[in-house]
């Protein structure tokens, strides 16, 4: 086995060290102000790249960056981590069952936020003049990958812009999400279909069936036994003497490069493999919130910035700017995904506050958006002026999708949670060990008052909405919730468990402040997202948390609360 | 940029899958049977590598290890991220405060346990005969080399020995560990100086001294202002908007590479710069067990197997086979440090019976010996035969150890911890909250009994003992000690706090049940020892845990904690 020298090594260290640096802090530079980490970090690799760095220090840029392939390779290998394991870990919050519970809104939405942004994108290409195409004679791959790469949309972005909004676990959240990845998995779908022509040199129809065919049979099997099996095997492992949670990471890890090898035998990217490995690693019960942070941690905070930064390693932005085109691709990529999500959310049904929301939250690109690119100029099939555009179309949408959504629902205006506080219904002493103990306590305890449902009926519908979607939050906070049709008022209320309950939150801990919030269905005004998201943000003070735990009944902890969220509605009356 | 090409990404997670499954598997089988996981993980190599699998199927081995730079330097970038971040996590188990506070032990084991294992290594590299040389003209270098190789031992193996019998936390585990770190540091500079002068071509005193002084400048200012300067800026870290544990893991990162292209421009190698910079990270209290833990995790999940694996892939270890000179070498490897660190133990008058398990702890070679050993070979320093023969007394000396320690401790015997238990002293209540206020209230108890010390007396021997490294071990069990002189007999107590209380735990969970364990000192017959690794190994099981934190009065704790003890004791008196 050959050996990299020394100096391969020396070099390798100092571009990690400078280009993991910069990208992390421009990273959460961005994300300090709300924006996405990636803009930041694909921002420092133009920087670095050709674009800059090497256009004006040439000398210092060839030292640092020699043009020699077994060095490239090394840079290249940790950014392909990145990508896959990246994949890898988009699929952890794509949550099947969601779907299928939420089967009639999530499918309708998916299919059409997914079709119709295609639509616009092949004809968007069609108009295009030949200079943007790198074959003119394969029109049809080109046009196709245009259709795929304007649909497609990126859940961590949205994921984390409803977080940030604390409505992640609401149900527009919910519906969103469980949307969110019917489209992914058909934009996946999609390229990959685009790519397995692309690679065909002619038509060869044993071919394309081993590649159609084979894509088939890949997903429909992970996605039904292949999730089962997953599930099983790593409920072996817990049981088994093998040491957790390092068994489960190195499953995970090989789960991935095996569906990774896997499609790349079929003919499609390996990175479609490690999305739907995450998919499958995600919706198994048996692996433990715990571990997919401890993977995602690493991935997030080492390898993924990497990746980006590599992006603009590889193009001289400044060389392939093109305003025109960029600009058409931005309208069409947000457009059209806007006017799909918002029409598919219409037809099922949804009203149209809550379909206009959906709409908006469809947009970002983000880094779906920008590796189907790089697949693409890697296969290609683009050049490098069209995925420039693709690439600022990905930025610009996800830039923009955080403020327009807190606009559309209207989050931004003060909003007094405290009229639909039950505070004689608080509990002081939750006695249940499970979540569904402490929800039926509390669901006993608001039923006891007037105008309230029966216990029994409340308890079901937020058991029913538990099951679709955990709501247990970081910090030992969980806030189950329920649409009831023909309650008279929204209610809230809260209860406090002192040994805590296991609720499988990211951080571990168990719940220890569990709130529950009852809205009428239809909830026209969008109330529970509001009631959540006032909550969610109260409870992100540790003082009052540490404060509610510690008081000695039930007046000082409903006292607390109230006043923090008097405190909270006046900060955001003034700002 | 170039890129790597789809066939490459397939070949490289193909073996990826391949090696790391096999490396895995064999791994933790080993690890069962108390062996160290890298012995497992490097016969995997073996067994895919030149020795067997190139050798009987070279048509199957040539297609999935092709022949090819840029596919070798794939696997390369990820086994080489393997050693360098095994380095760092191996830093993090270096306690320079516990080495400080007990310098006289540790630095005297240390040293003596270094200078005489070199000498004996130094005087079998004379013996050998030049065909083990790779240039008879170096002979020098390579005397050197020999001297260091036989010299450094591996702080994870004894450090995972001491966990699986439960004494890591004991008195007797802080001298070793201590005193290790020593020998670590030792050994390494060593052999930094050794790559130094191997890699200068022609004496030149100018660039001697630009490695040698370098050398002592980056150790001296990492171990002192380095320190200080990481744990402020990881304070920094904690205190401002940026998210935890992510901003912390990539700090950590950075470092790593940081501390490693320095060490590469100071001309040794980086990974001594990443074991430096793990020590700094390890010994910075910003930095919680959490963070460090996560890092660990996927490193020996994913990245170390790998490594190793790597070996084997590299040498044909039949044609390379060589008797007379492993059994040598391996003899001189494991004796030199036995009477090393025995006689050090000795000198620094520690009983004899200690001083021989002290001996006997420092003979694992493990992954320091390998790591050096694969360095020396990429310098030229040696060839594949004698190699060979460093791994195998790597991985010969770690298998031994941890019967051959538990030998020495006498902890096969059945033992009665019982005998110790001071029940009238359980504290069911405990209501501190602070591990210093926890150990006040159980010696306070402890003090109101006949014959015990008063309770300021011991409470300062618990606390200075505490404060050179937490008792705190997983699943929320703390064990304080300490050995008083003129104590009449060894005595123990426990209680329980019901809010629990932050420990800095690996797990972090908070410990609930807190035993405190005191023994005369000295303590011939090594009861402290024992009896904390009975209490560990009771505690082990879940079902005594959980009941004893349920129980509703000290009279059922007691009783139940009693019955555990009694029921260990009667299955080792059977096994």
């Amino acid at each position: 086995m050959s050996f990299l020298s020394e100096h391969n090594i020396l070099i390798f260290l100092l571009q990690l060290v400078l280009l993991l640096f910069a990208a992390r802090a421009a990273g959460e530079l961005f994300r300090r102000f709300k924006q996405p980490a990636l803009v930041g970090e694909i921002l420092v690799g133009i920087i670095f790249g050709p674009t800059i760095f090497w256009r004006f220090l040439p000398g210092l840029a060839v030292s640092l960056f020699p043009d020699n392939a077994i060095q490239y390779s090394m840079l290249e290998t940790v950014s392909w981590l990145g990508v896959l394991f990246l994949l890898l870990v988009t699929g952890f919050e794509v949550e099947i069952s969601a779907i299928w519970k939420q089967r009639r809104s999530s499918l309708t939405i998916g299919f059409v936020g997914v079709l119709l942004p295609m639509l616009m994108g092949i004809g968007l290409a069609l108009l295009l003049p030949e200079r943007y195409m790198v074959d003119p004679g394969r029109k049809l791959v080109f046009v196709l990958f245009m259709g795929t790469a304007m649909a497609i949309s990126a859940i961590p972005i949205i994921a984390k812009v409803l977080h940030d909004l604390d409505i992640l676990k609401s149900d527009i959240g919910l519906t969103i999400i469980s949307a969110f990845t019917v489209n992914d998995i058909l934009g996946w779908v999609a390229f990959t279909m685009v790519v397995g022509l692309a690679t065909q040199q002619r038509v060869n129809w044993l071919s394309m069936l081993r590649v159609f065919g084979g894509t088939a049979v890949f997903i429909a099997f992970s996605l039904t036994w292949g999730r089962k099996l997953v599930n099983r095997a790593v409920k072996w492992i817990n049981a088994s003497w093998l040491p957790k949670p390092g068994s489960v990471l190195t499953f995970v890890v090989l789960l991935g490069g095996l569906c990774g090898a896997l499609t790349q035998l079929i003919g499609i990217h390996a990175a479609f493999g490690f999305l739907v490995a995450g998919v499958m690693a995600g919706g198994a019960p048996a692996i433990s919130e715990r571990s997919r942070e401890t993977i995602s941690q690493m991935v997030y905070a080492v390898f993924v910035p990497l990746f980006f930064v590599s992006i603009g390693l590889r193009v001289d932005f400044l060389a392939n700017f093109d305003w025109l085109l960029i600009s058409t691709v931005t309208a069409v990529a947000i457009g059209g995904k806007l006017v799909g999500a918002w029409l598919g959310a219409r037809m099922s049904g949804i009203p149209q506050r809550d379909s206009f929301a959906i709409g908006i939250a469809h947009t970002p690109g983000g880094a779906m958006e920008i590796i189907i690119g790089v697949l693409a100029l890697e296969f290609g099939l683009i050049n490098l002026v069209v995925f420039e555009a693709i690439v600022v179309a990905a930025l610009v949408s996800s830039i923009a999708v955080g403020p327009l959504l807190s606009l559309a629902l209207g989050l931004r205006r003060a909003f007094n949670a405290l009229e639909f506080f039950l505070k004689d219904a608080v509990v002081a002493n939750l006695k249940g060990s499970t979540p569904f103990e402490l929800i039926g306590e509390l669901c006993g305890s608001i039923s006891e008052h007037e105008g309230m449902p029966g216990a029994a009926k409340a308890c079901a519908a937020v058991r029913l909405r538990e099951g679709i979607m955990g709501t247990g939050m970081e910090k030992g906070i969980a806030i189950p919730h329920a649409r009831m049709e023909g309650l008279a008022r929204p209610v809230f209320t809260f209860g406090r468990s002192s040994k805590g309950v296991e609720w499988n939150t990211a951080d571990g801990l168990p719940a220890r402040l569990v709130f529950l919030i009852l809205t009428p269905d239809p909830d026209k005004d969008d109330l529970q997202v509001k009631i959540l998201a006032s909550i969610a943000r109260v409870m992100e003070d540790e003082k009052a948390r540490r404060e509610m735990l510690e008081a000695r009944d039930r007046k000082e902890m409903i006292d607390i609360f109230s006043a923090a969220l008097r405190r909270d509605r006046m900060m955001r009356a003034r700002g």
